[in-house]
């Protein structure tokens, strides 16, 4: 058994690792690079749970207490390299304010469309009907990292961000999805060419918005389905109400509201659309 | 009609009025006080909207462009002194990053539960079915906040934090509320009160955890209900298991997950537990 402890240690906060650990805040170096960061002991359990492999786990023994060496161990089992960092280093190249000592390397969550498609493919010749979650220009980490979440527990093949604010690896995304970002499909992709996708795969598009008249449970969710939710402040664009874009077969509906102010949470309205979904499948 | 702009006006960051308004941000001051902050255009709008009435407006018209004088009256005409501050003194006075030159302080919306459970009475006596949400020890402001906008959506009366983390008038709960903190009765109580008072108001318990078979679909939530639900990490604390304390007709109920990872964020589980109770009211 390995202690990792004394292994290739980087004490200086000006080491060119963590340098490169920090670039890797920047969204435009992570989609170069193709990573994003996982940080947090709890956090790089449930990644690895769900299947996620880093290339790169970074511990430091002096915030960490007694190295989790079952964890670490977990890590290099699927192929990352493992270093340890002094406190200072870690701290440079740490995202949270109070770091734990554990910050890995994995290869950003986000797939191409065309991959996407397969995984709806292949439900349907498995025999299972589509459910998918499209959320357009939704601006907080933490509304997608709920609604990520949601789509995990609900059952949802995929989940499609159209003309993305956040990025799906952004390290406060990932956090706020508890692992669940790597649990299941994730893309991104203009609005446009997420309504093309979403014709071809014959899905029926739901749009959630409070401008109708007509209640989600009225609509029929029973067949292929794709959920579509709007950005935090102006809900989904208008593109979505175009007949002539989406296609005949597109429905926008609401959720009952009662009260004054009749706002609900962007997370909020995909998990109870999501779940009407799942009622009326008999889940 | 007045401008507000050359009213009395304060330029000095270190004005005890900037240092009384910085003081709120501490919940000890807040509850002395029983004041708390709404900050920003949209946001003092929103709780006018429902019914605040706050004490005092600040204006930094530098920060603002052309003030909106139609929103400072209607805060003037419930009451507000209105002032204006420099752009340095409100960067001060501010809790946000890039302030808008509108900030108001107004009541701290909580009440004793005395004062819901007059209102869970009032209910019963106008024959309508008192539906209740009870958070126990939530954390974040954003989810708070989320809940807060489902229970006044879905025509909740009432909203209890039991042993709470963040207190209701926190400026961020405030924010992440939309204004509804101000449109519904909240209150906060340790959970052992809280319980009492759910007893004492014939309002049956049904707690959401993952710890249980039975489906919250299969609980009849028809009748004078509360909801309960927990920590975004723990979830609810082991009480309310306690069939001698929550009382025989208590419950516990879970929402169906198909996943692998098998968590909902703690507003997403709320929000779909208060609907369930709408369907079968058939809201």
């Amino acid at each position: 058994m390995s202690t990792y402890i004394g292994a290739a240690q980087i004490t200086s906060p000006a080491n060119p690792r963590v340098r490169w650990l920090r670039s890797l805040r920047r969204r435009r170096v992570r989609d170069q690079e193709g990573l994003t960061v996982v940080e947090g002991h709890d956090e790089l359990q449930l990644a690895l749970d769900v299947g996620a492999r880093p290339r790169l786990l970074v511990l430091a023994p002096e915030l960490s207490g007694r190295v989790d060496v079952a964890l670490a161990d977990r890590a290099k089992d699927v192929g990352a390299e493992v270093i340890t960092m002094s406190r200072s280093a870690f701290a440079k190249a740490s995202y949270r304010e109070s770091p734990d000592g554990w910050l890995a390397v994995v290869r950003d969550p986000a797939r191409d469309l065309g991959a996407l498609g397969e995984v709806v493919t292949s439900a349907v010749l498995a025999g299972t009907t589509p459910l998918v979650l499209v959320c357009e220009a939704v601006e907080k980490p933490g509304n997608l990292g709920a609604m990520l979440r949601t789509a995990e527990a609900a059952g949802v093949d995929v989940v499609v961000a159209a003309s993305p604010v956040a990025d799906w690896g952004n390290p406060n995304v990932v956090r706020a999805s508890k692992g669940t970002v790597f649990a299941i499909p994730v893309a991104a992709a203009p609005a446009e060419q997420v309504i093309d996708w979403l014709r071809r795969h014959d899905l029926r598009v739901v749009v959630a918005t409070p401008d109708t008249d007509r209640l989600v449970s009225d609509v029929d969710l029973s067949g292929p389905t794709a959920v579509v939710v709007g950005a935090e402040h102006d809900g989904v664009s208008d593109v979505w109400f175009d007949a002539a874009v989406v296609g005949e077969n597109a429905v926008v509906a609401k959720l009952p509201m009662a009260g004054r102010v009749n706002s609900l949470n962007v997370a909020t309205s995909a998990a109870l659309v999501i779940y009407e979904a799942v009622r009326q499948r008999g889940g």
